[in-house]
């Protein structure tokens, strides 16, 4: 059960609001009558408008092929809460557990793509192939995002931002500079 | 005059360790005697080896032709101590100030680039053009890091990751979950 009930759409040019700071997502996706989620951490924003995400997914993932094929994913935002579902999500393969099943984790419907949201997650970010002309060298796909929800509260959650040898940072605490900006760079 | 006065090589396969979290970084470039820095928070990793980052510098920067030109920069690592020098250089232009004078930045000599290190920066890693590619489509620059140095301590230092709206997200408290990864994800 979620402890984020209470979800509202993002405007599609807030999407950097959540993405930019680089957190670990889950990434979720359907083929086939199949289903899957995978950690992902190597990601960036690209555009504002249309909202583009630029990701690496290594073909080595089970998931490689669902979201190839099916042109579409959910990048799904967990919090600390969470940090034990990432890691097994993380250490686990979807050629031989549902890992939604295996980690309590619910699958539900997105409204634009056919792949499932993490109900658990704090934000949801519905994808579907904008550029694939990177994928063949670099398993670098480029996603524009159709939709997007998330939590109503709190404003700024504890994410997790990963370091290699199974450590990652948490993220939360904010500063504002908000002051010091020019106001075309807001 | 830099906090972090003790710094060593990092081997490029760790590159990650300080990339992947996602912070905001100082971006350092030099072109015909010219030298500039800019603000870069949509970047990822793309590769272990060799040590590929991908990241988007919109052709409104100033810093835009130099680094185009020059095929080469250095992405610096700041942490929170330098929160006003972060936003400062973010919110004005090298065409018209000398920001390394304007904000008490020291260039300091890289090992492999011509552009310069920004040496109040926890962390300094030289790149150069691997794929100009998507460049011209999308800004997106794919580099190679062949050099890079990082301060000895802290090992993880508080770091800026920008949401937009003037405000930051630190990172630096950690949570290790290494006993729950398999040896093959460390």
């Amino acid at each position: 059960m979620s402890e984020f009930t209470d979800k509202a759409p993002v405007p599609l040019e807030k999407v950097r609001r959540y993405l930019e700071p680089g957190p670990i997502v889950l990434v979720s996706s359907a083929w086939e009558g199949r289903r899957n989620i995978m950690t992902m951490g190597w990601h960036t924003v690209m555009a504002f408008s249309p909202p583009l995400v630029g990701c690496i997914i290594s073909a080595d993932n089970h998931s490689f092929e669902m979201i190839r094929r099916s042109g579409e994913c959910v990048i799904n935002l967990p919090t600390t809460t969470l940090t034990d579902q990432v890691v097994g999500v993380g250490n686990s393969s979807g050629a031989e557990v549902d890992k939604f099943a295996r980690f309590g984790l619910t699958a539900e419907p997105a409204e634009q793509v056919s792949a499932p949201l993490v109900g658990e997650c704090h934000a949801h970010f519905e994808c579907r192939m904008f550029d694939d002309a990177l994928v063949e060298r670099y398993n670098f796909f480029i996603w524009e995002v159709v939709a997007a929800r998330a939590a109503v509260s709190p404003e700024y959650p504890e994410t997790l931002h990963y370091t290699g040898d199974g450590v990652f940072m948490v993220a939360g605490k904010i500063i504002s500079r908000r002051d010091q900006f020019l106001p075309e760079m807001l």
